[in-house]
């Protein structure tokens, strides 16, 4: 692919950054920023090393300073928030007093807010003119949800700075559609692949010690475990490996393709997922391989199952029951109340749980049953976390089972 | 009350502040920090200037050089993360080397670690003994929950910086129990007094036309609203009006009194709640007042009303039907099934609530009713919002609904 603009720069790799959230709602933690962890998760898989994420109020003065800072130490400053048409939206002031720049109105941008705002019946306010600003060594990137477009500014270095709107749904597609591809033109990272398996039902004492030390302790293809509230996630990464004469010797590819066969031997009927899948998803995929509609009772769970399976499109109907029921776990009975559930919904499945919780355990019981009750299987746990923990744990505990009956029943 | 401690260092006021977060699982993106925007707004509340938030990876050098920074830079430095045993667990070693001391084992925490593992039934593994460090400025701060003490780390200049372990259950109670009123001991921020008043039902630009321009461009007292997913929320903070002679000639507690009441008259019917209420303690509030129990039934929602109000110790049972029911947001007879609901779990009060969502906006329809169909209720709304935060928001005005009709009741 041949882009003159880029052609013309410096050849940079970018292989470090730095995350600037500007917002005084973030530095009185009136609301907090989300935008830092994507981005930075975002530039981790592709190899980036995030040097620093940073939160700062709407100070010309300090946003300025973190952006002269960052221009010098890493390749790489994006920076969220700060773009909207108020005096205190000062982001792009401080870039350009950064780089010593001076912003003036890009006719292009400024044509296309007026269009913006003439749709939308109501004349262009003046404060909303700084959204058309441009600095010369800036690209606009265009913003399809809402009137602040992002920058693209080029350093002389090869270094980059970008500006995004703050709001989530503004700044992702701009993220993904646009900055994304464009970074990695320009090569971003140092050409890491990543794959995150999914496992359950596993500690992360045990999968440590059936991956073995050498493995957690390369630094290629790298190899940890993060354990998430409702996963324990092993990530695998890799680079190419190359010689002292620079030829590559295995590449990322393949040692990925090696390590992760390893570790899903290792953990056999423990890696349920990929990448990012949640349980609803995972229940979404097998009650669609399966072909049916369910419906899910619980108590004492203050309805974490349902929760946690609103977005499944086959789940017909969800009950919980307040804790009298859940008094004790054992008496209920989740054979009959998953078949109920089934027949009141008029579907193929009923899943029921009923767990119990104390200051030190969580006490679970589920059934998954059909409505006829021409089958029906039951799980019995204890789970060591408790409280809040130990019934969204419950709720995680029903969906597994829902999904490992469902596949077997195939 | 004195503390000879306290006497003997140069009273510097704590005014200004910066949050580090230590730990490489940050900067990946693979974990967020919670903890900062919560001592921001801990701090916030009294008046520091919180001038940075940032998160840095496991690497010494650069912890090392942005505590010497900000040790600089502001009055009071609160790191968090990286006290853990591990050599990964370096934010000890960087605050001593950016105030150029020498980490010691402490006999007093050493004999305190040892008893805490005797208790556990095991040998103190030698990797945890740094955790009973410390250097001559510091003084431990007890950490109930787990192995890892803070750090109080007092400078000549009568700075402060306090480390703290990353895991908020462990964080919380040492910042709340021991910290904080130490630090307000030592004289914390400006003396400023914050009063937040939740709203509903009213959106933010008339809110600004309500309170008016003046209001809302005064320094002292400060008023500012801020749009959250379920409250529209007006914080109002004050300070000491001081006089040029040094007199106090309007109190924090007067100007802000005076502020509430104004805001309070002018937005009358619409402040439903004061400081971090949620709509459950809202809702769990007015059940007791009521003295009621009740059940919910939605449609459409994917479960928004229950995840909603799932901790209300007075709600007995909460189903949730899948979308096709909610096809016809007037066909579904919300009357009769808020009484059935009601009927089935055996309580004063039954809810109903079916909502449907498109690309533009969200209709719903609830009702509140008597088992015994003494008296109903009903609401038809129209909402702005769509998708998945237009069910969230029905889910929102059928609670609001609720605790309208149970004050109304009483």
């Amino acid at each position: 692919m041949t882009d003159p603009h880029l052609a013309s720069l410096p050849s940079r790799p970018l292989r470090t950054a730095e995350l600037v959230a500007v917002g005084s709602e973030l530095t009185t933690g009136e609301t907090r920023d989300t935008n830092g962890g994507e981005l930075a998760r975002s530039l981790s898989l592709q190899g980036v090393g995030v040097r620093r994420i940073v939160a700062l109020p709407d100070e010309l003065a300090l946003v300025t300073a973190a952006f002269a800072g960052a221009l010098a130490a890493v390749d790489l400053v994006v920076a969220t928030g700060g773009l909207g048409p108020t005096p205190d939206d000062l982001t792009r002031e401080a870039i350009a007093a950064a780089v010593g720049e001076v912003p003036a109105i890009d006719p292009g941008q400024e044509a296309w807010l007026r269009g913006l705002f003439e749709r939308r019946g109501i004349a262009l306010p003046a404060l909303n003119l700084k959204q058309a600003w441009l600095i010369p060594s800036a690209t606009a990137i265009p913003n399809p949800n809402g009137t602040a477009p992002g920058w693209w500014v080029d350093r002389p270095d090869g270094r980059v700075a970008i500006l995004l709107p703050g709001p989530p749904r503004e700044l992702r597609p701009m993220w993904r559609d646009w900055v994304m591809p464009r970074l990695l033109e320009r090569g971003l990272g140092d050409g890491r692949l990543v794959r995150t398996l999914r496992t359950y039902g596993i500690g992360e004492s045990h999968v440590a010690e059936l991956l073995g030390e050498p493995m957690l302790r390369a630094a290629n293809p790298l190899v940890a475990t993060y354990a998430r509230s409702d996963w324990l996630d092993v990530r695998i990464s890799a680079v190419d490996e190359v010689a002292e004469d620079g030829r590559v010797t295995l590449t990322a590819e393949d040692s990925l393709a090696a390590a992760e066969a390893t570790v899903r031997a290792a953990l056999a009927g423990h890696v349920l997922a990929e990448g990012e899948t949640s349980w609803a998803d995972l229940v979404t995929e097998a009650t669609e391989r399966a072909g049916i509609r369910f419906a899910i009772v619980e108590a004492g769970t203050h309805g974490a199952l349902g929760a946690l399976l609103a977005e499944v499109p086959a789940l017909e109907l969800q009950v919980a029951h307040g804790p009298a029921v859940a008094r004790d776990v054992a008496a209920w009975p989740v054979e009959d109340e998953a078949v109920a559930i089934a027949r009141d919904a008029e579907v193929e499945i009923g899943l029921a749980l009923v767990a119990a919780t104390d200051g030190t355990q969580t006490l679970l019981r589920a059934a998954v049953a059909s409505p006829d009750a021409a089958w029906s299987r039951v799980l019995d746990l204890r789970l060591f976390q408790h409280g809040a923990h130990g019934r969204f744990r419950a709720g995680v505990a029903a969906a597994a089972f829902l999904a490992e009956v469902l596949g077997e029943e195939r």
